[in-house]
C-alpha cells in the first residue's frame, strides 16, 4: 500500500531524468547516453578494421554486450515510466531503441553476420533525440521550417536535374566509348552524377574531344545550378529569422505593420501598440491630472 | 445528328481528362503518365546494360512497343480533342509528343541504330508539362522568375569566365609539358573548367611547380566566384519571395497594382486604398469643415 | 579649305560608330567585331592541336594575318577619331588593343615562338569592352557594386584560408610520406589547396590513417567555409539591388522612409512626397473650392 | 631620477608603435613584421623541398635566426613597455609569440627535429594580430558577429552530416568488396566525407551497380545541402550588414537602444527620440489644451 506513492514516485522521477533534460540528473543522463552511443560506434567502427579486430575484437565484443544491456535497461526504464509505453514503441524514437538493442540479441540466436553492422550503427540516430532535448530545439526548428518550406522547389528542381543527367548520360553513351567506362546507360547517369555534382571521382572521364565538350557544358551547368537550391534556402532561412523579429499586427494609429516583437509603442506616430491594455503614459497622465480638479 | 453533341461531349470530357489536372480521372491520368514514362526510360536505360540486354531484350522490346503504341493514342486523342491541333503540333510540348514515338516507326523503316536512344529519352521532358498541370506551378513560376531577372548578370558572369578560362588554359598550354596532358589549348580549357568547376577528375594534373602555382591561383578563384551566382540569385529568389508583399487590388484612384500590403495610401496618387473603410484624412476635414459654417 | 569640314564630319561619325553602340551602324560594328575576336580566338586554339595545325595550318595563318590587318586598321580609325589618342593609347583598352596586334607584327622581326600565343589570346579581353558598350551596362554595375563591397571580407576571408591551409598542408608534410606525393610543404599546400576548394584531383591522397583523417577535418572546413564569401556576397547585391527599388527620402508626413522609388504619396499617410512641387491633389481642391466664394 | 620619466616616454612610445596601428611609426613597424613574418614562412617551407634544401640550407638557416633573434627582441620589447605582462603572455596572442620563437632556441639544446616544422609555421598566427590592428576590424566584426550567430545551427548541421556518412559508410563497407577500397568502416567513413563534400579523390570509388547507385543518393545530397549552412550563413550576414540599420542612440525615456534608423518614437514607452526637434503630438496637445484655460 504505501509502495504504491513511492513507485509512483519513483516513475516521475526517472521520467523527469530520461524524458526531460531540465535538470542536473536529467543532462547528466543525457550525457552519458551519448557518450555510451559514441563508445558503442567507435567500438563498431575500430572492429571492422582488421588490424584492430584481431588484436582487440575482446575488447570490442565486451564494450558492445555492456552496451546492449545498458541500452536494453533503459529502454525497460523508458516502458517502466511511460503510461502508453505501445505507443512510444511504435513513435520513431522508440523503433530506433528496439533497433539499437535487438541484432546483439539476435546474434545469440543467429550468428551475427556482418550485414548487421549497419542495423546496429543505426543507433547513432538516438543522438538526435538528445539534441532534441537540450539547447538545439531553437535552431532545429528553424531549419525544419526553412526545409519545408523549401522543399517543394528543391524537389522540383531535382526533378529537372536527373531529366537533364538522363540526356546527358545517354549523349555521352553514344558518343564515347565503352572502354571509356560509358559502357551502358546507367554507368553514364553515375558519370554524370559524379560530374554535375563536381565531385569529379575521374574513374570514368571523356576520351573524345565532343565528349569532353559536352562535359564542358555538364560541368558549368553543375557549377552554376548548385545556385538553385542554395538560392531558395537562403531565403526561406531569412524568412524564417526575420518571422521572429516582426510582429505581424498594425499599428491602430498610423497602420505601419512592421514592429519589431517587443514594441509597446509604434515607431512612426508614438500610438501604444497592445489593443489589450492601457498605454501607461495615459494613466499617468490621467493620474497628473487627478490632482487638477483638487486645485 | 444526334451523335453530333455525344462527340462534342466526350471531346470536351477527353479535354478535362488529358490537358487538365484537377478532376480525379485527370489526376490519375497524370499518374498513369508518369508511370508509363518512367517504365519506358527504364526499360531503355537497362536494355543498354549489355547484361541485361542479353536475358531480357524480348522484355525491353515488349514494353517500348507498348508504350509508343499508347503514347501515339494519347498523342491522337490530344489531337482529337484540340479545337486547333496543328498550333499544338508545332508547340514544344506537341514537338515533344512527336519526337517521344516517331523513333519507334521509324525503326519499322530503318532499321534502329544506338543514336536514336538518345531522341526516344527526350520522352522524359514530358514530365516537365504533368508537373506543370499538377501542383507544382507556383514553384516553378518563381523559380523561373528569379531564373529570368538573374539570367542577364549569370550570362556576363559566364562570359567573364570563359575568358579567365582561355588566358589560364593558354598559359598552362606554354608553361606545362604535352607529356602531362597539357597537349593542345583546347585539351588546356577542358583541364581548367574542369579545375575551376571544382570537378577535378585527376585525368590531367599540372606537374611543374609552376604549373601548380597558378592551378592554386585557379583552383581558389573557382571556389570562391561560386559565390557571384549563387548571391544573384538568392536575391531574385529573396526578390520573387517577397513579391507576395505586395497586395494584388489595384488602386481605385490610378489602377496602379503594385502596392506593398499595409499600404493605406496608393504611392501614385495619394487615393485612400482600402474600399471597406473610411480615409481618416477626409474624417479629419469634414470634421474640420464642420465649425465653420456655424462660424 | 572645304575639305576640312567633311573631313570632321568623317571622324564624328567614326566615332559614333566605333566608340558608341546606340545606332544601327555601331551595333553592326559591335557585332563584327565579336566575330571577328572569336573567330581569331577559335584559329588560334585550333591551331595548338597537332592535327588540325598539320592540315590547316595555312588557313589559320591567313585568318591570323587578316585579323591583324583588320585590328590594325580598327586601331588607327580609333586613334585617327579621338581627340588625344595618347590617353587613349595608356588606358586598360588601349593597351590591350596594342597588345592585340603587336604580336603578330613583333613575329615578322622575331621568328614567333609558342610563348606568345597566351599573348595573343589577351584579344578575347577586348569583349568586355563591347560588352560594356552594349546592354550589359546595369547589369556589370550591380555585380561590381556588389564586388567592391564585399572585396574587404572577401579578402580577409583568403588570408585566413592560407594561413589554414599552411598549418594543415606542414602537419601533412609531417605525417605522411614523401611517396605519397607530400615530399615539400609547398607541395603540400598545393594538395591542401585541391582538397579544401573539393577539387580533389586524386593525384596527391593521404594514405596513413591519421592523414585521412586530418584530411577529412580539411574537407569538412573546405566544404562549409564556401558559405562565407557566399553569404558576404549574397548580402551585397541584395543590398544594391534593394537599393535601387527604395529612395532614400522620408515623408515629411509621417517620417516613413521607405518608399519605392517612383512613389509620389506616402503609403501610410497619403502625404505629397515631393517637396519641390505641388501635390495635384491640392491644386484640384483649391481649384474645387475655387467657386465655393461665389457661391 | 631624471632617468625614469625618460624611461617612462619610451615605454610609452614603444607601446604606440608596437600595440596600436594609427602613427605612421606604427604602421611602418605592422608591415615591416608582416614582411618578416611571411619571409620566414617562405624560408621554413622552401627548406622542406629537397632541391633547395641542397642549396640554400645556409641561407635559409640564416633567415630563420635572424628573424629568431628579432622576434625574441620584438617579444622583449613587448614585454618591456606591458604593466602586466604575465598577463599579455598568457593571452592568445601572447602564447603564439612565444611558440613563434621557442623551437629555434630549443634546437640550440636538443637538435631540431622535422616534427617542429609545423610549430615554427604557427608564427603565420601572429598576422591576424596585424590584420586585426589594421583597417579589418569592421570586416572581421562583421564575419565573426554572423559566425557566432550561425554557429549553434552549423553545429546541428554537422552533426547531422556525420551520423549521414557514418550511416552510408556502414552500407558501402557491407555492399563493396575490400578489394576496392572499402576494407573498414573508418576507411568507408574517409570515402563517404570525399564523395559528400564533392572532393572526389577518385582513391577509392565504387565498383558495384548498387554501390554506384547508393554514391549517386550520397553525391546528390552532398550537393544539395551545401545549402544549409550557406543558406544560414548568408541569413546572418544579411543580418549583420543590416544592423547598421539601427541607430545608436539609447531612448531618452526608458534607455532601450536598439531603434531602427528613421523611428521617431521608442519602441518600449513611447518617447519622441529626437532631442532636436518637438515631439509633435505634444505640440497638438499644447495647442488642444490652450483654449481650455480661457474657458
Amino acid at each position: 500500500m504505501s509502495l504504491k506513492p513511492a513507485a509512483e514516485g519513483l516513475r516521475t522521477h526517472l521520467f523527469h531524468i530520461i524524458f526531460e533534460s531540465n535538470t542536473p540528473a536529467a543532462k547528466s543522463f543525457d550525457i552519458a547516453l551519448i557518450v555510451a552511443i559514441l563508445a558503442g560506434t567507435a567500438a563498431i567502427m575500430l572492429d571492422s578494421v582488421p588490424a584492430y579486430h584481431q588484436r582487440f575484437a575482446a575488447l570490442f565484443g565486451y564494450v558492445e554486450w555492456t552496451l546492449t544491456v545498458v541500452f536494453t535497461l533503459e529502454l525497460a526504464a523508458r516502458i517502466y515510466c511511460l503510461e502508453r509505453p505501445s505507443l512510444y514503441l511504435k513513435s520513431f524514437y522508440g523503433l530506433v531503441d528496439i533497433v539499437a538493442i535487438l541484432p546483439a540479441w539476435l546474434v545469440l540466436i543467429i550468428p551475427g553476420s556482418q550485414g548487421l553492422v549497419i542495423v546496429r550503427l543505426l543507433r547513432v540516430l538516438r543522438i538526435f533525440r538528445i539534441l532534441r532535448l537540450m539547447e538545439f530545439v531553437g535552431e532545429a526548428q528553424l531549419l525544419m521550417d526553412a526545409i519545408r518550406r523549401s522543399i517543394r522547389q528543391i524537389l522540383l528542381f531535382f526533378v529537372s536535374i536527373l531529366m537533364v543527367v538522363t540526356l546527358f548520360a545517354a549523349l555521352m553513351y553514344t558518343i564515347e566509348p565503352a572502354e571509356a567506362g560509358f559502357s551502358s546507360i546507367p554507368r553514364s547517369v553515375y558519370w554524370a552524377i559524379v560530374s554535375m555534382t563536381t565531385v569529379g571521382y575521374g574513374d570514368i572521364v571523356p576520351v573524345t574531344a565532343l565528349g569532353q565538350a559536352i562535359t564542358v557544358l555538364l560541368m558549368l551547368l553543375g557549377y552554376s545550378i548548385i545556385a538553385v537550391p542554395t538560392g531558395v534556402f537562403s531565403a526561406q532561412v531569412i524568412r524564417s529569422i526575420r518571422a521572429d523579429r516582426y510582429s505581424d499586427e498594425a499599428c491602430p494609429g498610423c497602420g505601419h505593420d512592421r514592429h519589431e516583437k517587443g514594441a509597446y509603442y509604434c515607431l512612426l506616430c508614438g500610438t501604444w501598440l497592445d489593443e489589450y491594455s492601457e498605454d501607461p503614459r495615459q494613466a499617468e497622465e490621467v493620474e497628473d491630472d487627478a490632482p487638477s480638479p483638487k486645485g
